[in-house]
């Protein structure tokens, strides 16, 4: 059989970088694997026959093959940094928690669990302080749920396929799903005696921000957690352990990672976190504020770059699409840059506020194409164009850049990011 | 608030150590825990303020927090070998690779992935040989899934809670859940032309066991995959890296890893394997062969040896519960030894062929108890007692032990096995 070598693995250092001299939109940021270039590594040996020799025996923790060195796409901007998920290295929804995305803007904490403790206070009966294993006496919920950032895509955006030579990793990698596992926040407020005259809650963290978000008691009511867990284990040091706040379908920076106070109080409290930043600019000198809902989204990760296709054909168009609003019931592909759609095939089950698969086949006749995706969710919401997404938020917006992304494939296979 | 620490985690090196010395089911086993002994390691340290030092950048790919040092419990039984995930340590289905049971006959294989070929030959129109890149470009499915050992829960059958110093990683420690994803295993058939009087395919592995299971057609049609991918990720080298077959709900060593044949026929091929081992024997010198599907099945992970309750009162039975067959409908708890039932509160999404997690909350009085939890399916099929699997198969039998375990809660709170 021929070989159909699909490329469509992690981009080589040299890929990456290569990406990255190319744009812009890295700005003040240093990209890690850019400042720490090596030598190429040898490859890994293997023996010509595996039967002929006995294997090795188990560790107490697996490692991954020496042949598979994924890694997240770094971004070091004192004091606030970045880690990106890579999207086009991945099958299926559940993203490793070493490699689901991160974004702090004090660094990682060092938290001793045993001293930790969490503060209800504010508008409440009884204002309690909580420690870990308090918290993991309540009944515990676990959920499949997608995170991202509410900047992710802002570079896509920005750049409007100016700097082709862009990975879903760099475009988009700010979003990942696990499963968070811990109380749901109804309890511990019913457990405190939150007043019905509350109807905002901040949440702040114990780094070296302090971030702080306000955040509607609805919210509390309806499906927000303190987790504790993230796909079974503890949640790793980048996801705010051992506790952080989560609100499945909301911007990421919301959920208030290394939680350690919630105060109840009958408006939002107006921190740095939600005027210097997380406010939307719109046109005509105005601005939206607790833009907490993420849109419906799609967003192909293969063919994409720097996946080359090596010939005319069947290819499968894969990617993935998430709402905050509930279920996505629709991904629509484009293979002609717009002009018709079809749709593609969700992969059950398709759980809210959590990433679906997407494929479709293709049959590449060799001549250039531009593949889009466009996702529909349960609230009837469509993934705008991007100029629909201008027109009603400026040129000048950022944030929730759920816009439609397109990908050029040429004629010889190569695939380019293409606005 | 009082301090109330669940006790749920991890147990000690010292304490799996003390459940082992305890238990005559290690049999000829070597613990590695056991033998690799070491002085306990300094607790880590942490700033006494996080919010006063900038903390830590990103990493390329994530660590766990140096307070948490999950382990597999290894045993190596030259030249075969085995590990297990520690149950009572994790929360919601998703099962991180690295933690994910093991077993294998031959040691883990290094394989070179650009070296990998599976053919697939016998009763075919067109004897193939497929690259990974070949095996990608089909079309991919991907599954949430659990994977579990038909031996699973043997040393507990014989044992009858003799040794109670036992935890549910010793004990069920070889059963998992990931989202496993491939190409389905009927998309290859149909691109070789199976023909219509194949009626069983053999698996081969490329391990130093060359493992082999005689697999009737019937399940390739169904819901076979080719699976490359772990929770995202490509498959762990223990997992079969780079392709391995799954075969959901069915006993853990016909999903033979490592594949590199599969070869229809008209008739099974009575492999070592399938009669040295993985035939069940029962009563009056009769056995079962080719007992695929693995039967319902629940298991409490807390509270359970070695947690400790730290006084009475509402206390969260947690547990996981699993089928073969398809869905479960319905998980009881008793706190009584069997007495008296209640329903446990399953977490949504319950889906087929899948660990799914229940709930119930408990009013401990702080007198003796003794808790149990009995799984029914959607086939009408219950977890049997131990009494009624040795009247169906005998004192003798081996593989799927899906008796109804019980665990004695002493008034001084401690937790053990009860058989």
């Amino acid at each position: 059989m021929a070989k159909n070598r699909e490329s469509g693995g992690l981009p080589s250092r040299r890929e990456v970088l290569a990406g990255v001299v190319g744009s812009a939109a890295v700005g003040a940021g240093a990209l890690a694997g850019a400042q720490q270039a090596e030598a190429p590594k040898p490859r890994p040996r293997a023996p010509e026959d595996p039967t002929k020799m006995q294997g090795r025996v188990p560790s107490p923790v697996g490692q991954r093959s020496a042949f598979e060195t994924p890694e997240r796409m770094v971004r070091v901007l004192e004091p606030s940094s970045s880690s990106r998920t890579p999207l086009q290295y991945l099958q299926g929804v559940v993203t490793p928690a070493d490699l689901h995305f991160e974004r702090h803007h004090g660094g990682i904490p060092n938290i001793d669990p045993e001293r930790y403790e969490l503060l209800i206070h504010g508008m409440v009966e009884r204002p309690t302080t909580f420690r870990l294993a308090d918290l993991k006496r309540f009944p515990v919920e676990s959920r499949l749920r997608f995170l991202e950032c509410s900047g992710n895509g802002g570079t896509a955006f920005q750049n409007r396929g100016r700097y082709p030579r862009m990975s879903p990793q760099e475009m988009d990698g700010l979003t990942s799903t696990s499963e968070w596992a811990g109380v749901p926040l109804k309890l511990l407020f019913r457990e405190v005696g939150a007043r019905p005259e509350a109807t905002w809650f901040l949440a702040e963290g114990m780094d070296a921000a302090v971030m702080t978000r306000s955040v509607p008691m609805e919210k509390a009511w309806d499906d927000a957690i303190v987790a504790y867990a993230q796909n079974g284990e503890p949640l790793r040091p980048e996801q705010g352990y051992p506790v952080r706040l989560f609100l499945p379908g909301w911007e990421g920076n919301a959920s208030v990672k290394w939680l350690r106070r919630l105060e109840l109080s009958d408006r939002p409290f107006m921190t740095r976190e939600e005027t210097s930043k997380y406010t939307d600019p719109l046109p005509g000198e105005k601005a939206r504020m607790f833009s907490f809902g993420m849109d419906a989204k799609s967003l192909i990760t293969f063919p994409t770059f720097p996946a080359r296709l090596d010939g005319p054909g069947w290819w499968e168009i894969r990617g993935i699409a998430w709402t905050g609003r509930g279920r996505i019931t629709r991904v629509e592909i484009s293979t002609d840059g717009g002009d018709t759609w079809e749709d593609a095939e969700l992969q059950e089950p398709v759980l809210p506020k959590c990433h679906v698969r997407f494929r479709k086949l293709w049959n590449w006749n060799g001549r250039g194409a531009t593949l889009m995706s466009r996702a529909t969710d349960e609230t009837g919401y469509v993934q705008p164009t991007r100029e629909a997404l201008l027109q009603a938020r400026g040129s000048y917006t950022r944030y929730h850049y759920n816009q439609i992304r397109s990908w050029r494939v040429e004629s010889d296979g190569q695939v380019f990011f293409a606005g």
